[in-house]
């Protein structure tokens, strides 16, 4: 194949490690890879594909650790994405990632409020964020509610308050903010929560990448 | 501020890092913490805010050793942008993340082929990748190019069978694909390259959002 021509030539030279594999067995191959770092290491049936794709998505096996699952959160995300819930994130990117196909199938709907001109202007008036504005936003939509924050703490903040004061109740928040200024004390905040689902990167790791990665690993294992 | 009582309703408990920040200083903090923790390493000042942006981005600490800056990368990436180059990303994604505004203030037009309905025919075709058909569409835009690839090591392999035949003579490529099937080697290859700038996170890690952060930090830093 035309596609390994560059590679073969470096073959014998530094680059031993290379995988002749068709572009439609690219991903399969880097599951059976993953499966084999992780040598003994056993993980929960259901939970299995979302933290492998997670690590798929970053080449990252902390995430072997620092994943958390309340006890209901997969079951639950299925069921609600089954019956069309709305997946709400926090970035553009989050939104990007999501496979839309695989959305529409179940008829699932994603929305992002972050790039509103009106959020940022409520937000620099009220001092806010416009994650937490947008969170706001989010809580008008009718129906079942993902939230799939990768961003912002000031997001799972917001819905912690908007949580405790009675005025959501989401299926699954996937709280996976990355960062450096409360972002380890946002994810804490969720799993403090006892009446909400959750799956959590505990730690400043996340990104957007993460939070659409579980949403699609959600998405293909229904 | 009504946007922190949640996290200090927390405080005096397991909560004693929270950092009480207004949100236009949350970023600015990071970047503070994000030095305090380098200690005692340096950087060179050039490509100082392109590492820091990533670590920001990913709370990745690896990226202080695997970022590799080809001599001139960093000042033909500026100059490049400043005269209104175009950015080719591999995703959506990374499309998604760079800056929109930042980039219109140069003319800098970003495009990405990826979700091209002809783009995936044609590869399905040729039994090529998406994104290696993606870099082919991106060959026959005029003028500067500078290609940010964050997913598809067959991307780059794309790229250095161009350059090689001398179809394209891009201004500096971004090499941050992540993985686990052929990602070190590709970088490895585009880093064999005499004749071309680059700029690339050694070994599995990277993403889209690794090199949307990195045309964001060229974007900021111009």
């Amino acid at each position: 194949m035309n596609f390994f021509n560059s590679l073969r030539k470096l073959r014998g030279g530094k680059m031993e490690n290379i995988i002749f594999v068709e572009p439609n067995n690219i991903e399969k191959r880097s599951f059976e890879i993953i499966q084999e770092e992780m040598g003994e290491i056993q993980i929960e049936k259901e939970i299995e594909p979302i933290v492998k794709r997670v690590i798929h998505t970053s080449a990252d096996f902390d995430y072997l650790d620092n994943m958390c699952f309340s006890k209901n959160a997969v079951k639950k995300a299925k069921d609600a994405l089954k019956n069309g819930a709305t997946i709400v994130t926090d970035t553009n990117m989050a939104y990007s990632g999501i496979n839309k196909k695989a959305a529409a199938k179940y008829g699932v709907n994603i929305q992002c409020f972050m790039a509103d001109e009106d959020v940022a202007k409520e937000a620099a008036m009220r001092g806010e964020t416009r994650a937490a504005v947008s969170m706001e936003r989010a809580a008008m939509i009718k129906g079942p509610l993902i939230f799939a924050v990768g961003n912002a703490p000031t997001a799972l903040i917001k819905l912690y308050e908007m949580i405790k004061s009675g005025m959501i109740n989401p299926e699954v928040i996937i709280g996976v903010p990355v960062g450096f200024v409360n972002v380890v004390e946002a994810k804490e905040l969720i799993m403090s929560l006892n009446n909400v689902e959750y799956i959590v990167a505990r730690g400043r790791k996340g990104g957007s990448n993460i939070a659409a990665s579980i949403c699609n690993a959600l998405l293909y294992n229904i």
